[in-house]
């Protein structure tokens, strides 16, 4: 049977003190594994579909171990392309309060999908009976050649009619606004959907607008795109935050319920309201793509790790109103 | 030195994973125990009442470790029947944030309290210098055995001049509405005091009122109860909830204080309720007994295990109000 | 492309206490998963060969744990039945230290794969392009109906020209000796290889011999076996054993190195053995088989888990001779 | 190259069960050094400034802990006067939620600390070069001879030309208010800076006003003092207040932010709002100190130990607004 | 039901560093708790004994947490004797591993049990049905007033007709030998049975034989004891001791089996070796006592605790011979 | 005061899964630091002496964190060379049992260390009143510049008349044995004590003797070397090893005891050897420097970390004899 979704990016070993401490007063690290499209994959699969997830991973303890990750997590590392050489990227999350953000220290650099190459994997292959692909703007990020094998991938996956999204996802540690820029807007006429936030279109394309829905339509407008999703974060507390997205879709402006979440990880939120909206996609219409990709990733900010251990129920069940009272 | 509580009911061994991880996430298991009338027998053995816990169970390393536990809060188990058939009951566990409510999975069936037969406890003897009675509507659920056992032991109570107390507990994954309400009705004239939420009495007697006050008059008159405790939680977060209160007497509304409550854990908190509120039946009148099991209960949500870790004193402090600094 | 190998059986939820504690003193437990059969799937799938484990679980969040793990490790879950009915057994372990044996407390009863049927997993289908089959004496102790579906798991294999191999594995906590011999013998003629110890072949089948040797050219002789493999330990401690095994093999007795082995953990040693001798087999003769399969277990002593998380390349070095400076 | 800040007092292990268990149900305690002082000059070496923390301590591993603890925050242990004798004070700590407060048991009695004596600290010696002294109203509390040390340590500062900071952190399971009164009376015109609470300088010097802030001013005038800040908490729940601090100087009330704060670990708020507030008067001004006290020790909220594990650029950060979205 | 067995002394909050940590290393310290006089009443209690251990507790978490940790595993607790006074006895361990023995830091002075004054606890009640008195030479080094307190209960017993015995167990750091000789000979004639090591009838008696044999045959003169009991250990490493016991009884010696113990915990030992010896007497004759005391003891070592949590069927297994491999 | 001992390398982060899992099974990972020379200094600073560790460190929580934790072990970081560059080197380490050796996953490219360059440091200063300069053979394996600027050290040592000590410790994934051997050519002449095992010198310089002793004559001889200390492992487990070395001195081959030490943690050991033979050097003779050497070695093996948290009187004790007892 063919995958139903790709998504194509990096996968890091995760590590973070546990109970709120510093960095500089671990005497252990909790061990996760995240990456912006590994982590919409495994939403996916979480949600029913068969999703593979495309990478390069040095074959050592630790590439081995986001394979076996991912597979856990129910996705498919049959297109991972193993070499002996390079490494596993890192990165170290410290856990915040207010007024203390949580923040990440990246050592990603040398790893071994930051030196995929055009031509490395066999996309035409890849995407055999297909029916979606998704990638961020961080597989660009990493490398100039990891940029040229996302447009490839891109191109390939039109050619094969597979349908595609994009999370713009502009990380200022990886590459100034000028080249995420110029990137990015080779891959719009790519793209079917676009998913961002207000700050990010900012950034990466000088697209402002008196509020959240009007910088979505300008972004539509621009590009021409026929979806564009921007998910709004409401944080006057690092533990609790309200959050939801709005949907422009060809002129009008989707909206869907506003949660409150208590946070325990939202790490992944981002990735996981594009799984829930590809989902939504896939099954429905927009709307109910709105609809999921909020739930699903509300959800998300309760569950420790950048996965989205959900199930499709348990998501259905809150779309029907939920409740906070122990199920028994 | 006779004991002035008996309860009656099943423990299993709980477990759960820490840090609000999903069981799917899980490497280690936090173990407890818990069984909402041994919960109750441990609130009152730590209120400074001599309880014992009367119950069956399999003699193993699980069954004994249910039974140290219970010693270890102070609770005889001089009552327990131990048993080399059957085996000990164990729940799943899973904290929740919002939007995600907390979760259990049972794995009880076949437990050695399931088994129980009428004729197998000595109830006479078990009653004999005894005060107070307490089951909950668990017990009779576990099986139709165990009705009867239930049965069995308030009718010897009540014989041996023995206040008796029940709280409703309906367990939908255990018996249906029907089957609660039949057998309910059945132990009604044999109980003094009713505890229960207004959702259970809907639920399992098919008594509305437009306000929980009504409901809980309502059945009152029903059953010709002198007192109906009603306990109120307002839940619109997982971590912190409105908790208290009511109590009908003898054609009144009783109140006490309501409490913002920092959850670390809920279990166990209605049969903490029970506890105080038997203490103050105990020692006082029922205005204190309501003010003690809601005060009683307030303390339960901070503490983690479906044991009521308190000290008399700290619930004494906290009736004459209590504050939030540090004690230095 | 079709799996090289299968195995049927149970797998269960493995729980211990940490640092050698007795189950009594828990506060916490280690959460593995096991199972003699998903064991060697497990061993084969570290091996590099493309395997898939046949049971049946019950779809919540414990059976759901099961096959992520399988999965993690590499093994194919495509193949389990699920099911909304039964429950996830659960076994509780406890480490030793002379003079104190580690020990086990099952609690299995009413598992979802004590309730296969005959008829209910399409064995031509699963068989289809497969080259191993592998079962243990545990799956057909489970229930009489288990035991049916293992003889027709057996037969079907061979109707499919798939080699078979039968563990012995006797649990005298699930059966008779009277039993399992019956079932046993009836097992004998559709298994190309018995893997066993000294001391089961004496239970189940009554055949003893003045040593290890004699007894595998016995129990060879009777069943017209072409190999048997018996593993043997040496335990005179419970954190140091001397490992090895014979293979009888047409007639003649086949020797590998003995390991001094330092235990970690020793569950699944004997499952890891079949998994290392099947692959010794798929790719060579039965001299490396028996090689294999004794350099595998003896590594699989030290690892935490019933799963023997070793790579190919590290079972080569260590036949190649091995040595215990680190490697830097 | 010389000290820039010396500060004076006891330093305890700190012991507390994790995840809100109470004392009764642990099975392990976390670890952590704290002591008011140090706590302080563990402030102010994380702000950059070279500082020792002068103590007595027994030489066995608890005392060397402290120690270690001390260089690994930054601070210098070059004044520490070793001891064969006496022993390391412990405090336990239940971290509470509400509506339970957090609460301690000390167990100092006998510590190295309390039997210091006048003339075993070579003050002229410590104070050479520096430039800020701090102290807290727990040394002089410990004994009659730890308070003659205290009353020697700020008269050597004032002869050293000196700066002199105390904080009045009245302790009453150490001494009566009327004990406290008769020694802070004397040491009042040994300080250029006090800090308190406005509670503290009621128990202690029967000082009221109508508000904070009148309190302030009566203690300013009373003890001819050019600086009294005092720290305002509002605290209707345990894991979230509201922490800012006002501050007298020469006639008028200086006032800064008030931070919302999400709490991990309150303890050591106060003494790190007097690192800060040091920092900034070493650096700037009254109005920059009042600033930096408040925001490094509202930082200091959300970090596990009573030390203040931050960076000067993070209070910077802090200072010029902060945000609570992840940094990336 | 009155107790058969009464031990009298101190129990400890024990704190280790895990994994094998240094103290100066440790970020947390696992818990238990022990004491000589206790650990041998739990040994008793697991062993099917109902038995009471007296001392006297400080009311605070920590003194509860002793007394519901005596509870947990089978002891009465009936007659401690509560104040509000003192202090809880602490005690660190660190784990060693050849050449690094353990080591053990203790922090007790000051405790309630040392401040016992004869006349406190009502003896003759205590000890009324009672079969058994033991108690060691820790509780008499804890204080002047406690040994007069010992004399007193020991005097008692005999008066009332129950057996005593007396472990020697000398501690240097709580007095001097010529301390220990004056206390322990005047308590010698009021003994059945004297439990020591060699090195400790030398330390404390100044009696040296040519070997175990002669020492405490000579013991056993001096003193007119008709049973002196010696524990053997040969400790050539850490982990792995040879564990043994003789006994002199009426001019005899009697020898049992040598256990290889592989060490998890020794502490205790000698404790649970008092417990099995005291067990034998009650049930059987010397040679059983010797017996169950080495069973007993070997078996703790491999018990993290100073408690000795077995059954008495796993003694009963072991004294018939026992084996290492995993019961299933 | 100045410092005594000066030692120049890398440190890293050590992260290591506990319990003896592999990395594939980690869901945490302990945190250490360690790095060779930083062991020596260590070492040296707990034997008592005034020691400072010379490195480039990225100044984030990683590298601070690193700099934080040799201050917490003794050792002077003034010396450290902070940059906003590069990154912190990792390594990964699994811990094994027979027949699977411990095994370490290097993540050390790209450090700020491999980065720095002849000039950075300024020796003349570095080396001002110093007795003593330790590095090792990892140091110049590390980069052309790094190892351009160990030779400036240790030329700039020698022009300050300080002594120094090599340990050749070749890394054969950080360079080839040819390249190796063409640095350490070059520094022979330098240095006044030579490290080593028998293996190195017969990879890096092609030594090769019939024993241990004619290899460190050889090798002596080569380089006209005064002392060559050779470690000597006898390892046919990975839990128990027999650990000694030798001294060749002037023509001569000191031998001292050879210790059974039981592994807790052997990382580090030879720096430990380093260390304990330079505190030798720098009180006595070859002899006590070999004897300490071995001694305090010896006892690294049992603490868990790259450190050697030791204290001058546990070294002593064990010199004198030792025992495994439990000290109380």
């Amino acid at each position: 049977m063919p995958h139903e979704v790709i998504t194509f990016g990096e996968a890091m070993i995760r590590l973070s003190p546990p109970n709120f401490r510093r960095l500089e007063q671990a005497q252990s690290l909790d061990l996760q594994v995240g990456g912006a499209e590994l982590n919409t994959a495994v939403g996916l699969a979480r949600l029913g579909h068969k999703t593979a997830w495309v990478s390069r991973l040095t074959d050592n303890p630790l590439g081995r171990l986001i394979a076996n990750k991912a597979r856990e997590a129910g996705v498919s590392t049959d297109h991972v392309l193993w070499t002996d050489d390079d490494r596993v990227g890192v990165y170290f999350l410290e856990f915040g309060a207010a007024p203390r953000a949580s923040s990440v220290v990246y050592d990603r650099k040398g790893a071994a999908i930051a030196n995929v190459k055009p031509g490395q994997i066999p996309w035409s292959n890849v995407f055999q009976g297909v029916k979606w692909f998704h990638v961020t703007g961080i597989t660009p990020a990493l490398s100039a050649t990891a940029a040229e094998a996302t447009r490839e991938a891109l191109t390939s996956a039109r050619a094969a009619g597979v349908k595609t999204s994009i999370d713009l996802n502009y990380r200022n540690k990886l590459w100034s606004p000028a080249e995420a820029g110029k990137w990015m807007r080779e891959f719009m006429p790519l793209c079917d959907v676009l998913i961002t936030t207000e700050e990010d279109v900012g950034k990466v394309f000088g697209i402002t607008g008196k509020n959240h829905e009007e910088a979505a339509a300008k972004t539509a407008d621009e590009f021409q795109l026929s979806m564009v999703a921007v998910t709004l974060r409401d944080n006057p507390l690092v533990w609790k935050n309200a959050w939801t997205a709005i949907l422009y879709h060809q002129g009008k402006i989707l909206r869907t319920r506003t949660y409150e979440v208590e946070i325990v990880d939202r790490l992944g939120a981002g990735d996981s309201f594009a799984a829930g909206f590809i989902h939504g996609m896939l099954e429905d219409n927009p709307q109910k793509a709105l609809d999921w990709g909020v739930a699903a990733s509300a959800l998300k900010h309760t569950i420790p790790s950048d996965f989205n251990w959900i199930t499709r129920a348990e998501v259905e069940t809150l779309l029907k109103g939920g409740e906070l009272r122990i199920s028994r």
